[in-house]
């Protein structure tokens, strides 16, 4: 995948201003350690770490962010702009862009149910499965041995990468990505237990999934079911969703929400709108995660949380009182000993209060 | 989904008593806030919160918990019965009941085994691959894009949904659910490191998994299998697993648990009867699990644990000492600065013993 | 499988030293609890509670450790050999090898590009998609339901088990495992985000994942691609990945590393070789983790890791500092007791400094 542009041309693509050789022909993209001289590459202050490769850089053009015109760059051209993470995205789409697509129509090896609904322009691979009633908006791509449950919709341009489920009545919205193992509307975790026996006797979901447009979901992870035949899973517009990540039955998360990999979310939860919650993040059921909410990796929640509070630690706390109190937990040896030595001092003895003889 | 029946016939089907206008004819069922004119609606006592919701509710008819006879709630009719969470499964079950199953038999382009043996009334859905001595009990449906290994047994009226494995010699019980993208019987996670290069070298694993009657499995959870040829990992009538679970070979799980989404099961540990683990417990391997334990989301569990103990935090401790535990943790900042205060009036100076110059 | 050999064939097979009757014939393997007189057991001293069973065990025959020639065990037959797992692994393998392997060729409802290139022996299972450019070198197994991307390279003697995709470009080592439902190549989790409106604009994913030479993946597990069209994601030779795991974009996995059930990893982080992750373990971006380190279950780690450091919690703190943090951590009630009587004693009152009135 060549870029085969000048320093010229791309400072045009990404609006930004040039320092330099600006005839300059790229043809290739890296990091800072990695460019050589016919390569583009970026210094992205997210991680100042990567100043001193910047100065080392063999790149033959760095994009910088403006804020950076002081930095030590010795590549031959140079491009500031206000957001390079921006201008890498721009390079990057231009560069995905020259992708093949896949080409429109039904591989003859799938299956479509008579009474299903495909749009113009629609693509569906090999071993796909499009069950009765389903649609399958304009410009969409069905990948190849995909599940398309009866009466699901896919919306417009949406993108179902390989071996995706959407069952029974779901809805994707519009540009949609949704990557390989993604399980869209299995049943809700719900059962009623006999008291005596102890039996859990499964309580049928019968609600759906519902996506806006513009969500993503990271490969294999699963969205449950409403369970009342009128409840919905909602997934916001725009909202993001990595690998690996639990949504339980009935909850509602917002739209612009950022769920990182691994994150679980119990059922009947309600998430606002941006919220960004870290890796592994596990929320219980039935609370309220106000919008732009932040929570660190790992964290666990347990009460409902207040709009823009950024919480951190299991069970999660504001992160600056977390942050205090994980101080003084490694403080821990010395305040027992200091109790112990002051009990001395006051003739108390050297044992704590309440301890037996185990010491 | 419409219920279509009127307020004595659900009274009826759930064994309640009814109040009000038994003569209503009901035609959908959603939640408290929800609910219209003709919906049937519940209040379950296990989420406080929701009283003020049944005070006001639109729905035409409430379910009532028989201990709520005095809780406020405007519907027309009300119907109360000892367990609403029951009630309302009842009435599901009657609306799952009308939905459609696949129709039996083996699509065309599905790839059974001539020495493969299908029960009667069987459905084996397009893509799906039944290997040589699998054994397909009666009535039970294979989905679209499932495998199943040769020599494994699928009990009567079991269901896989689309895109299940289950690989080579496993046995799934009667009536199991196992939902999209769940693997039973892949390896188990064992090697033998050779310590003076430190190459991992694969142990094969040659047993498989057992599921006993009436299990569920969420969606993309992992049953892995037993290590030696006899090894079974097991797990018991009636166990509810929730999506993205992992279970490591030998594990044996007991009858009736529930396992929250995303929990882990390190090898060869014995899980005894009616265990609930919350989600994204972990725990080790080779360790004994009691009947009855119940254990708080996220929890680490590293040591034996007692039938009936109640177990949270990571490390996990007893429930009350935990919390404890918690609250006192609170506190570290007020008691690091009283014991400051104490040192500094006993003229012990500021620092604590043991610290060095870091201060 | 029955393993059908002497005592003595055994000994020769694992390389030990035999004690007692070497003409005994034995049928199966199986635990020191389940093991009969036809079987043989083995005693595996990395777990000491596994010594009464051998006491007390049924079985033909037992490998023991030559450390263990004091203990007790009555079976007729006694192979003493260094390492007990290795001699396991070996009588395995020697099952494992009569096990029937796929059939080589390519299942007629396979669809296979015309220029995808397929080596000698290799066997493509029923629907499975290999796609333009795609290569399987010699002996390697696709199983059924997979997906190889366009230009994506599958190792010699690598095995897919059935719905494993690996998307286009990416390339696997030799002699690999993937496991059902394993994902390589998807696009990795970056956005580029609009501050002012929010949106998170899509990063495209233009790089590739490497995984070297024996690397194993376990079920469901995912390893994103990297950013840039030269990034690879790598997994080094000989590295074991179990169940579950998430390993972001641009993270590079040394060689012979283990990572149990569940863990994750955020992109552009760098694990050394022989490093070993506990099961849940989440380790944040952009971070370096030292050859040879380890870290125990469930810990998280937010810092660089030097070489051999073992870890524990969340945040990780080196094993014996955790303990200790740990163990003082129970003492937290009894601390809390002392100061207060401290105070008490000398006439502070019983309330800790900066505590406001809600006691």
């Amino acid at each position: 995948m060549s870029i085969d542009q000048t320093v010229a041309e791309i400072t045009r693509l990404v609006g930004g201003q040039a320092e330099g050789d600006a005839g300059l022909r790229l043809s290739g993209i890296a990091g800072l350690s990695d460019a050589g001289p016919q390569d583009l590459s970026y210094l992205d202050l997210a991680h100042q770490k990567y100043l001193a490769a910047a100065a080392a850089t063999k790149a033959g053009c760095v994009i910088l962010p403006a804020a950076a015109r002081g930095a030590a760059c010795p590549a031959p051209a140079r491009i500031y702009v206000e957001n390079p993470q921006r201008a890498v995205r721009l390079v990057l789409e231009a560069l995905a862009a020259r992708q093949p697509r896949p080409a429109a129509g039904v591989h003859p090896q799938a299956v479509i149910h008579p009474e299903a609904r495909l749009g113009a322009g629609t693509s569906v691979g090999p071993f796909s499965v499009v069950e009765r009633g389903a649609e399958i908006a304009d410009g969409a791509v069905i990948g190849p041995q995909c599940y398309v449950g009866a009466g699901a919709r896919i919306g417009r341009a949406t993108r179902l990468y390989p071996q995706v489920t959407v069952r029974e009545g779901c809805v994707v919205g519009e540009r949609c990505i949704l990557h390989p193992g993604v399980v869209i509307g299995a049943d809700g975790y719900g059962f009623d237990t006999d008291r005596r026996t102890g039996t859990h006797h499964k309580v049928p979901q019968l609600g759906n999934v519902v996506l806006g447009d513009d969500v993503e979901i990271g490969a294999s992870s699963t969205v449950d079911r409403g369970k009342l035949p009128r409840d919905s899973t909602v997934i916001g517009a725009g909202t993001k969703i990595d690998n690996l990540v639990q949504i339980g039955h009935n909850c509602r998360i917002g739209r612009g929400c950022l769920l990182v990999a691994q994150v679980g979310i119990a059922g009947s939860t309600t998430v606002g709108d941006f919220v960004v919650l870290g890796g592994q993040v596990g929320i219980a059921g039935h609370l309220r995660i106000g919008d732009g909410a932040q929570v660190g990796a790992q964290s666990g929640i347990m009460a409902d949380v207040e709009p823009r509070q950024i919480l951190f630690g299991s069970p999660a706390r504001p992160h600056r009182e977390a942050f205090k109190l994980q101080a003084v937990y490694a403080k821990l040896p010395e305040m027992h000993a200091a109790i112990r030595d002051i009990r001395r001092k006051l003739g108390l003895g050297s044992e704590e209060p309440g301890r037996k003889s185990e010491a």
